[in-house]
């Protein structure tokens, strides 16, 4: 872990949720070995299930900027990729109720949050203003931090800024929507290749090891690692580091 | 005050802040006070000077969608009304120092709640999202949370749907924000003006009373009263007629 400094201090943290904040892997295969159950294939495996909705959720915001398609909210993009990823295992999703996947899909509106986030959260919001920077649309994050306690000052990201993580308007118009220098705003983040993303805009970074986001394997992007400026093994230890008790 | 009754119960409840939720009177009179001194001008009644600030935020607001001007955030438009309220005391803003200005403006970041706020939107919360539907700012209703401790779950309002009340777009946009349909969604405000262009969309209304608003003169919309769907003296009030304990 990277010791406390005398760096200059973040007007503000934004972060990452799904993956840093929430462990959506856990609760998407939960929720889906119930729903894989209900019609009727149960011999689908959730977690490799989960993995590969969250896949193809990495590839779409990888391209969606290169795609020119218009914004979408990611409840209507989730929705896109669950009913792909069905198919790609033999289910047709139009034979399927409409309200069973409106309701699967909403199982990113109930993940659970890390065992450390309500109380690291809690404790950096009393020197810091903390605001999601991520992908997930408004009503998706306002249903999380109520079924999770999310102490959130402003739900922020994708829907406001019109663009989708790693875009670079997503970072610099998260600064802009909070009136300050994008070298005064610090994402928080598990994933490297999203770090690299906001320090090629000039944000602060600081780096939350999530060692079981992916079950215990590696993450897909552990190759981009760099020396960020914060780095901890949890939302508390970095309240540590940040100097919230 | 409305009894409590059968009607539906709404899935969201979306505030109007400034007047409702915070006293911008007082507060802005008595930030004035000190900056009008400042200048050289204690000369100039405070009071006064916080109404003709906001009888102009009033007329800006009413005439947004019909001048065609591009959006801007309310931290913009109540710095040019500020200034305009300076020359009409005969004050040349451009002869100020431009962080003096700049830290009169932000006196709206500072407003106090009601008394009865925090406690009537916290246990509001434990039923219902709360969220604004304002026309301040996402940078402008942050501070004032983290400055007051209002617990909302999201700020909402002009900046999300770049349309300023009483445009319906500014209630209908706010709906569709939340994912629910504008007549599961409730405005609370102290203003009829407000409720009644809610109404109008479609939205549930509730009304709170706020005769201290205009230092205990009437509302410049009070010819606009009608019967709202709920209607109380304060936010716990509130609270008690919507069952929340």
């Amino acid at each position: 872990m990277t010791a406390p400094d005398n760096r200059v201090a973040p007007q503000a943290l934004a972060f990452d949720v799904f993956g840093t904040v929430v462990d959506w892997r856990t609760g998407i295969a939960r929720e889906s070995a119930a729903f894989l159950a209900k019609i009727g294939r149960p011999d689908v495996p959730a977690a490799g299930f989960a993995d590969a909705w969250r896949f193809r959720y990495i590839g779409v915001m990888r391209a969606f900027r290169e795609s020119g398609r218009a914004f979408a909210t990611l409840d209507v993009l989730h929705r896109e990729m669950l009913e792909e990823t069905l198919h790609a295992e033999g289910v047709d999703p139009a034979a399927l109720d409409d309200a069973l996947l409106a309701d699967w899909n909403r199982a990113w509106h109930r993940l659970d949050p890390w065992p450390d986030a309500v109380a690291g959260l809690t404790r950096l919001k009393a020197r810091f203003p903390i605001v999601t920077l991520t992908n997930g649309n408004i009503a998706l994050m306002l249903a999380m931090a109520r079924h999770g306690a999310l102490p959130w000052d402003a739900l922020l990201g994708a829907e406001i800024t019109r663009a989708y993580k790693p875009d670079p308007q997503a970072y610099l118009g998260t600064a802009a929507v909070l009136g300050i220098a994008p070298s005064d705003l610090c994402l928080v983040a598990a994933h490297h290749s999203d770090l690299a993303a906001a320090r090629a805009c000039g944000l602060m970074t600081a780096y939350v090891q999530r060692p079981l986001e992916y079950g215990g394997r590696q993450a897909p992007d552990a190759e981009a690692r760099q020396e960020w400026d914060w780095a901890a093994d949890s939302l508390t230890s970095l309240a540590d580091l940040l100097d919230c008790r």
